[in-house]
């Protein structure tokens, strides 16, 4: 969008100065639409990510060029590179440095698929995760996220403990928000999850199955509070991991509301 | 919109004639917030409605006038009127009168909340539901529809029988759509729901509520074939009530996805 | 999901019979994310469906078998079959065949990418698009509907004619559901929405390609009857469409609300 | 729920220690819906908010009491009581005390109205401003924040500049979040926005109106940077703002994504 690029050598307002000194904190794309490639399970699965894109503006200038997040969404469809966190750190300084910005953030929300194995009759299908990127750059310092948000199943205590008869249980998410100090693969973050759970789920179940996940469930009542320690203990754990969050929503059965939980770290 | 009350004297490109012979079924506004007032149980409650308002258009005029929909909500919000479906008849004649058009369509929806006592404890809270109304006219024959969605509870009769102990449950919804010839009440559409699900929901339970709700899904599991023909029996036995369709979804516990039937009359 | 296949003989509650005399039009499974190829300007583009499968359930049978719409996803994502209307006309016999059903419905709702060269600079980027397939058979009759959800812009012939400068102006949405009675590529039909508004758009503009945009549809204003008039004309001058539906709804800058029109054959 | 109200002393496996030694930050529950009354522009009204309401749990603690939470709201709703910021802190006070908790978080997001007369014809509607609330208390400060999303128009100033005629514009959404020092009307914060904004707009509008809103807006052509600084400064201005945050997006007319923003001050 500079002058030698621009063929009509129209005027670039957004280069101007401007006058109210006053700094913009975040300002750029929000909400595109674009391809993805991952690396999950030592495979390259493709995807498509929801982007927003932005930078800081010091107060003296007037505005960002928002084509070329645009023109930085496009490289990296085009180079067919599978991102993971590092990569993705390299990224975002190469986004800084084509906007000359020296702050800026980019998330990424996206779906991925895990093949999964029936416990009993073995069969597979796939199971969808909503996984997110974010990388942000302020006061220097850089730091890369990676999200997935794991649906489980969890099942109540409390109504195992006083019924009779049976125990309300329901579809719960548990989403993980980590910084990884080494490498750290989406289905290792995903079993974090599932592991700590009443039951993970599949989405094909024979009977036999079906008997295994209602039984496996009921031998592991979790409140909601219990499934947010079980999964922080976890992450506590495991020295690849440095700052987090996880949150756990319990979707009720007997409520029309959430459970909701939340532990962080750092 | 007319030459008398705009001041302006500013052409009306919307009423002059279209060449192209090609007739709209819908044209109007769609997604607007406005104020609604419903009578639930005995008593009026305020809420807002997210309308969509359309009519048919002849092959021969250009436009239809949007700010007419809007006077039509204005008036409606201004009166105070507590809006049901004979209410909704006599106001979607005056839209069609008002907009000069044969045909149209009103759709509006909106929560509501019902108090309702625990079983148990008595503790009383308000359960929220998602009611929708919709009336039609087309071919000089007007429909004016009443649905309800009610969130409640079903447990697996599969799961219930071939495991040694528990059965999984999860939150279900279930929505009515109805013709209804002679009044109902909102209650009772929600109790259609509610009295044929594994068992009802509330907001607000101790843990002897609990034990009960519990208990008393795991005693009437239902599929969520079961369910789905449950309500359609009921609606079949109720003189009052014409064409209609039973929706169910169950945001089974088990999958990441969910089961759902329909059956419709009509 | 038969006793041959299920290992440990586990009693099948849904192939009982049902005693309510109540045939169901819809039973199966809804919101289920899976992966799919889609054929899209001569190349084979991977996506993810959200997609939703059903039967119709004679009175007397008890269930159906939710495992097997599973079954019929996971064959297909493992075929790697670039899915198009033909090729799904084939794949939904061969669910109702798997089902044992006469009657069902197969809808996948997903997004595509089209790229594109700016109007005036040529520079490259992805379009975001949102199809659907609709595949359904009722009465021994099988409809196929293709989809699409195409962004564009339009401006109002009305604020162009009264005021002394300037027209408001806004990004619309038009949506195509057509019956192919020979093969259409998603990039026609993607064209009869582009061709027939204001003006297209990019996703990466230069400022020549702004001021071409801003130009183009000063000089192309459309009232939302026009446009969905346009495309609906495109529709019927191309004899390889059969039913269709033509959705046009414009995000007004002037309003919070939007305006909707809507044209439909047979 | 202590055994004293449990009229069945079943056992409160909630009051329990824990052994796990992880304090969580947030326990409670989230997205219920309730009715909650407001006051605006010296009215009360009345609307239904979506609620998320918890409090941090000591290590020591094995689970919140969900039930008294509900408790909480349903005391207001049958208080009738108009919330605003003050009686807001009051309450979050309350609540901390019924749940024994020292920390812990009310979120109340809702939908209001304001009464709006068209530019020019004076024609009166009622536009929707979607509101919210969060009280918070950490470390023994409590913060209330009130927002609101205001709906608004954009004209950009390059498209102006650049082109021989006409400009791109569109629809926007200005986001203030702002702590209150000393009580701030809910129409006042709109109008923060609103006045803004390349123009305000309206549900309403007749001819004369749609030619003022047009021009006004190709009259004041504002980038998001300018929108989202000129907002801040009249923030800024006034002593009765504590900290702050503006977001803008506008839903840009000439792509499929959004132009972001944002300022925060605190």
């Amino acid at each position: 969008m500079n002058m030698l690029t621009d063929a009509l050598h129209i005027p670039d307002t957004q280069s101007t100065r401007d006058h109210r000194h006053l700094a913009i904190q975040r300002v750029g794309i929000k909400d595109v639409r674009y391809p993805l490639a991952l690396r999950v399970a030592g495979q390259v699965q493709p995807t498509a990510g929801l982007w927003s894109l932005d930078v800081a503006l010091p107060a003296e200038q007037k505005g960002t060029h928002m084509s070329r997040f645009l023109a930085w969404l496009d490289a990296l469809a085009l180079s067919g590179e599978a991102l993971d966190a590092a990569g993705l750190r390299t990224r975002h300084a190469a986004m800084l440095d084509k906007l000359g910005a020296t702050e800026g953030r980019i998330e990424a929300a996206f779906s991925f698929f895990l093949r999964k194995r029936a416990p009993v009759s073995g069969v597979q299908s796939l199971l969808d995760y909503q996984g997110r990127f974010v990388a942000e750059t302020r006061a220097g310092q850089t730091t890369v996220f990676s999200e997935v948000a794991v649906p489980v199943k969890t099942l109540c205590p409390c109504s195992k403990e006083i019924s009779d008869y049976g125990a309300h249980n329901q579809r719960s998410r548990v989403t993980l928000r980590v910084e990884t100090l080494q490498p750290v693969e989406w289905h290792e973050l995903v079993r974090f999850a599932e592991d700590e759970a009443s039951s993970e789920i599949w989405p094909m179940l024979k009977r036999a199955d079906e008997k295994w996940v209602t039984e496996h469930a009921y031998e592991n009542p979790k409140f909601v509070e219990d499934l947010v320690r079980d999964v922080a203990l976890r992450l506590n754990a495991d020295a690849r991991i440095g700052r987090y969050s996880v949150d756990v929503e319990n979707f009720e059965s007997i409520h029309n509301h959430s459970a909701y939980a939340r532990i962080e770290r750092g």
